[in-house]
């Protein structure tokens, strides 16, 4: 949809045709079947299809087509593809729904799409591809396909198998004690959200991203041995830096916004409510102020939490004395 | 604040006289130090200091005084205090405040309050406190000294000690490669987030609790332990059975009302921006559709996003309609 909004003629294949139908009714694509003068191809099937569907668009197209994909894992890909046309690429966007009918045209716009040349790699193929990425509103991180297996592995794979496994730990214990998840608060209720996603794209993803999943698992398995050794060992001045450091990076997290800039964080305490929330934010759209990023962070225990806003720091001003009119206690802070 | 709003007589003490004077000045107290005859105290100093204080409560007050407390950790403390007129409690709720300053007369309305009676407890002493306790709006939930500390060592303590241990994982990874916090979604945000608060109360809670912490710690360990198995083993039909149970618990997770009757889930993709939450919710708040819960799931990776809300089933017919005439794509389903 992006594509052919950027004036490109786009055709559509898929292993189920009705699915192709679809996406060309659905304005996704212009027409079925493959152009023999396709000057791009994406490769979106499960990681595991990807290689052979790639090598087969490479063999039989014309001699400047340029094939990426959109797998969550790109080592062995690119490796099996090992063409000097192809281009590894991961998309980091999505959403919960499936097929043509989830297709939405600016799911793009504002994500990171890595992409992954090799030494080996086209840089007019390499080129081409970029400027359509960046076309669709994306941004460009290029990274090695192994490096970007590590990183996905650090802060999407291992996290996402670590809330499983948690939410399974509390589960289990709430069989023995039924109480237990109503002491169950907003911290816990964030640390296991992901944990509610759909299952079965990841033993793909676990099996594809093996070797760069195991050596993180190994290394928090490392990790929260030594913060046991720290409570075994009554090491709390040790246990107050290990959180002290999380604490420093975490609210240090780039704010969800392509260009920061100029930004203010307002932190406004808060009880834990939906109501509250779209006063706050409906407060804020009614003075025109625009609000880059938002986050709920919860009190470890309890209801009460402080909302964290990414504002203008133009607009930080107004913004504290509109709040503070209505009763909240906002605290502000410059960003960078 | 609440108490005093209920109609009680209210007196403060602190270590530090000046904010038992803020106290006062700002009505949550009626006055400076102890009544002799005092019918109920609640001993609010740090988790290492409880007992004391509780006991020279009980020795000095009159011969129906009851104590309570409202510390995180529970066994240790009734154990030191064990006196028939002192139960344990532990309020559910806080905020990142501290002080009187940061006080509030509506901070325990439908918050979760654990009391701990044991068989030694005074049975008048107890039906004073959970009356008092409830009078606040507050839900009682009675457990063992244990029991609770075992169930926050679950839903708490080990949950913010990895959640800690992954941010710093992360951190420690990006000193390596910059862009690895750019791949950072709204997944690892999320299971993050309760990093992000301040470190200084930990290492008591930690001290105090850690007989309950180590073989929870122990068991996460061991579960990660099973994970890293099945993905190293290649046995993805085990590795999916487990993140499947994950997910059932995760979407089972009782809603953050007290009593959940006759609600609805509503869950709307959306692009995980702040425009489009309030647009959502006050568009609801509009046609008056109470939101009883709201969380944001975001996708594992990417800024898509659905926004999970539970609402009255009596009005999800009507709250569809307007959504979809909004051109979002809600689903419903009944719970319960």
């Amino acid at each position: 949809m992006a594509l052919r909004a950027g004036g490109w003629h786009v055709t559509a294949e898929d292993r189920d045709q009705s699915r192709a139908r679809r996406a060309v009714e659905l304005g996704a694509a212009d027409a079925l079947g493959r152009d023999i003068d396709t000057e791009v191809a994406f490769v979106a099937t499960p990681v595991s299809a990807i290689a052979e569907v790639a090598l087969d668009l490479l063999e039989h197209g014309g001699p400047d087509l340029v094939v990426s994909d959109v797998g969550g894992v790109k080592g062995p890909i690119v490796t099996a593809v090992a063409h000097r046309r192809f281009v590894g690429g991961h998309p980091m966007a999505g959403s919960e729904q499936e097929g043509p009918d989830g297709a939405d045209a600016d799911l793009f716009a504002g994500a990171t799409w890595v992409l992954t040349p090799t030494a080996g790699t086209d840089q007019g193929a390499y080129a081409l591809l970029r400027s359509i990425v960046t076309s669709l509103g994306a941004d460009v991180v290029a990274l090695e396909p192994d490096r970007h297996d590590a990183l996905v592995a650090v802060v999407s794979h291992v996290p996402h198998l670590t809330a499983a496994t948690l939410m399974a730990l509390a589960a289990d214990a709430s069989l023995e004690e039924g109480a237990l998840l109503r002491l169950a608060a907003g911290g816990f209720r964030d640390m296991t959200r992901i944990a509610a996603g759909s299952p079965t794209i990841w033993p793909d993803v676990f099996r594809d991203n093996a070797s760069a999943v195991l050596p993180v698992l190994d290394e928090l398995q490392r990790r929260i041995g030594e913060a046991r050794a720290m409570v075994a060992g009554g090491e709390w001045r040790r246990l107050e830096e290990l959180l002290e450091r999380a604490r420093d990076a975490r609210v240090n997290l780039p704010p969800r916004v392509a260009a920061p800039g100029q930004l203010a964080e307002l932190r406004v305490p808060v009880s834990d409510r939906a109501g509250v929330l779209a006063e706050v934010t409906t407060l804020l759209g009614g003075l025109g102020v625009n609000v880059a990023d938002l986050e709920i962070a919860h009190s470890a225990e309890g209801e009460q939490g402080v909302l964290v806003l990414a504002i203008g720091a133009g607009d930080a001003d107004k913004a504290r004395a509109a709040l503070v009119e209505h009763g909240y206690r906002p605290s502000v802070r410059r960003l960078q």
